[in-house]
């Protein structure tokens, strides 16, 4: 039988255009001859479409759209992601569904069994479990293949949890003993570092035990904070990677499961190749759909900000990324110097707006009020703010989207200013360590044919710049040490006393957990970040905010 | 039996502090001749606790102190919230408990079965739901009565959905089949306008059906976005409420369920009375929570800040709200006399701010770089900004949490300025359409002894003042229609064709649709909003930003 993965990139709750897509890659299989293409998961309507689901003209005209893709397979049979209406009313009254179309119509449908509801996901409150599996039949020549219908989590069950039982529920291992000779797996799974490779081990788990083959089909596309990766896959009933489709773009695999070695395999990037083709993707996507064409960010001379310039123009290209450097009076001279050098090998416009005259002016306006009280924070943040407004206006003057460029590790502890730097629409850098952020500075130069971020802006001590030789380090622990203490804290969920267990000094690691817990009214104001790690700061992390712990 | 409910606001994460305020009731249950003393849902933990449940170090606090709480219950029982670990370390690990508590230890535990996730609540998150009921027996005098324990959700169960099945099982009628003679249910149910009718009638209709009385204690206290309200009550078995606890504060009420009409029945404010009381509470408790005493706020002359400016000094007193009036170029001479007015009657101290410099130069900086396009959203915003950043440097110079001051309806269209007006720390009317604003105008002048919000306020022409001759009708829909439309668009879920059924000008219902879907990237990044609706925008509501729809 020959398969086709039709990897697409949907856009939620855009109907008419990823019907569209899809039946264009139905016909795309018929020409290559497949028998049965399958699609990700809630293909129609694009993953996770989130509180439109309680929009009933919204569900309504995703089912229309699954019909009509329906009508095109003949010939061939699909399966496609959609939301399906459960006709008893009960529960929530819908099903994240797989649906199983041929002869022109949807012929059966599966209701996914396992809603994952924690991290990101919030599909209990608003799909209904199914309670049952479905198996389909798909002609193929003479042939004729029980094929088994999953979606996502379904794959993820209380096989993976050491033991401990989640579900208590195995829809794969149901669908075994109905005697399936082919799985299927429609999915959006999203992106983090190195998961692809904790799915295949996952998959290459459950499919030796169960010695059935996989088909894998996963969404790919950035979606606000998610980035999906794509790499669908197909496993063999041994637990070996027979094919692997592209990662980070749309892609159509097609597969012969009869013929060992007829697909293709395409590379996983590694680590931090995968991160730095996340974030173009994540930022390409949310540009894109949110209808803008251009991008400007501040350029400080950093090397936050120089990451995500680089990366901006990896996404949409340097005609359509504007730096914008804005030297006050604590600005040092390389500064500037190194924001010019930046976009000079970048190729993007650099425009220079110095930030006296407002700044004075600002202080001019709250010296009566400010009393003589020592200069501090307020007045380091009033010039972060004016530089936010400088951003904005052009923002909002020549409809440019802007970039925020703070890092994972400074949102944490709250070493940043609300509605300053932490302005913008898109924040690229938001889960991503700031040691982690040197690493792509440095990948991005090394694949680079000529120099690229330039070397000074990688090797000066990180500073604000907000008062006269300020330095992180001033504030903050060592990088190296914040952030492994963060990962700890913020990713792992380990207390602070094993960490200090773990052999990092007690002190610091005190501080650095009262830092991170009394900057959550910060990152409630945060723009969307776009996700990389297994814990981002976000959708993925609820905390309360006037909360003592 | 002498049922006490003991109506409290917890801290959420504070034990000790909730431990030694739930032991202190237990004592004065004691002191009262109470037999049984009733706290709120998750009383040791506080409400709603969020991702805070991730950390084991804190479930294990939250044991210890309800362990502690218990060794106080001797001569007395007690029904006390908790989160109690799972044995068994399936599903989620834990489970949203009663104790029951007596003889100095939690004798009996119950797990709540149905786990509210919609709307604000995510339990199914964080909670393995309860698969069976528990029921006690309290000894009181010469009797022992049989006693159910249920928590919230169990009591909104199937009998609430118009017949349609969502749960697929109801705690209260397996209690009562079980033989109870009291029904208790533990809760924290967030305040909205007109809920506690809505509550009273479901709990009337149950009881009325079962012929058991219910004892219903209801947590209290601001807790970010949530008001819970408290008016804990006991239903009889005819559905005829016997008492009623205060709302808006914590109480302890006393009552022999043996003695009808020996309880205590509160008033429950009427409508626009319990959103202003709402509102009063929840700024309070933000405050003081995060650890402020004070508030700053802009005073425009206008409706929103008066209304907030009157409340926040309700909430803490005149001497901890300062006002700050910021004139412009484009600002009225009514505007700043208004707000001058405001600030006298409130009592309450004003700094004037004139933005013009810090404007000019704003406006310098940026000359070069806008061109020669007309003056347009860009150059008002602007002016908003400095607003922002004058407000925001009194916030950290002087520790003051700022309050933003936009109301609902032009939150929903994006009627204000990112990172200008909707700056701040708390967000008090972000909930309350304009419409109510007024409302609530009125309400607070008429019920004050002398002039409040000054008339020329409430009855001038609603204006932006950021260009000249700005008024908010040249914008938007006029705010009764504009008011009519979001209440059905927003809490209602209709569709722009069910609202233009319902009598609406299509092309102002397709306008207004419109700007909702658009500004979902500003609703991102606002602080947190106090909740008095049905469905505010924030955790209630969650929908993607770059879709399609």
């Amino acid at each position: 039988m020959k398969v086709a993965l039709a990897q697409i990139n949907p856009t939620i709750g855009d109907f008419d255009g990823n019907a569209a897509r899809i039946i264009g890659q139905i016909e795309d299989s018929k020409a290559a001859g497949a028998h049965l293409v399958v699609f990700p998961e809630l293909a129609v309507f694009g993953y996770p479409p989130k509180d439109m689901l309680l929009r009933q003209d919204l569900i309504r005209a995703n089912v229309a759209a699954a019909e009509r893709i329906a009508s095109h397979c003949n010939n061939i049979a699909a399966i496609v992601g959609f939301v399906r209406p459960d006709p008893s009313g009960r529960g929530k009254g819908i099903f994240n569904t797989a649906g199983f179309c041929k002869k022109g119509r949807i012929s059966d449908c599966y209701a996914k069994m396992l809603l994952p509801t924690y991290g990101v996901f919030d599909e209990s409150r608003h799909f209904s479990p199914g309670q049952s599996i479905q198996t389909v039949t798909v002609q193929a020549a003479e042939e004729r293949v029980r094929v088994g219908l999953t979606i996502c989590e379904d794959l993820w069950n209380d096989s993976q949890f050491e033991g401990r039982r989640v579900y208590g529920l195995d829809p794969v291992a149901l669908n075994v003993e109905a005697g399936i000779q082919l799985l299927t797996n429609i999915s959006a799974s999203p992106f983090e570092a190195e998961k692809q490779r904790h799915r295949e081990a996952l998959f290459a788990k459950q499919m030796r035990e169960h010695g059935v083959p996989l088909v894998h089909v996963n969404q790919v596309g950035g979606q606000d904070d998610l980035i999906f990766d794509g790499a669908s896959v197909v496993v063999d009933g041994s637990g070996r990677v027979e094919a692997r489709a592209k990662s980070f773009c749309e892609d159509l695999l097609i597969v012969d499961l009869d013929v060992p070695g007829s697909g293709r395999i395409e590379a996983y990037p590694e680590r931090i190749a995968g991160i730095r083709e996340a974030l173009v993707l994540g930022i390409r996507d949310y540009v894109r759909r949110c209808g803008f064409q251009r991008v400007v960010l501040g350029l400080s001379g950093g090397i936050d900000s120089a990451v995500t310039a680089a990366l901006a123009v990896e996404a949409i290209g340097k005609e359509c990324v504007h730096g914008v450097a804005m030297p006050s009076r604590f600005s040092s001279v390389h500064s500037v110097n190194d924001a010019k050098e930046l976009a000079q090998n970048l190729g993007i416009s650099l425009a220079i707006i110095p930030i006296e005259g407002a700044h004075q002016a600002m202080e001019d306006a709250v010296r009566p009020h400010f009393g003589d009280s020592p200069a501090g924070i307020a007045e380091e943040n009033i010039q972060a703010r004016i530089r936010g407004n400088i951003l904005m206006s052009l923002s909002n003057k020549f409809g440019w989207l802007l970039l925020t460029t703070g890092n994972k590790s400074e949102l944490a502890v709250g070493y940043c200013t609300l509605y300053g730097d932490m302005c913008g629409g898109l924040a690229v850098l938001s889960d991503v360590p700031k040691t982690v952020v040197y690493e792509l500075a440095r990948h991005i130069n090394s694949s680079a044919d000529s120099p690229c971020i330039p070397a000074s802006t990688i090797e000066k001590e990180p500073s604000a710049e907000l008062r006269e030789d300020q330095r992180d380090v001033d504030s903050l622990p060592p990088y190296d040490i914040l952030d492994a203490i963060l990962l700890r804290y913020v990713e792992q969920d380990m207390t602070a006393g094993e960490i200090v267990d773990a052999g990092f000094d007690r002190a610091t690691v005190e501080r650095v957990a009262r830092m991170v817990d009394h900057n959550e009214y910060k990152r409630k104001q945060t723009p969307v970040g776009l996700k990389v790690t297994t814990r981002a700061f976000g959708t993925g992390r609820r905390m309360p905010i006037a909360a003592r712990y």
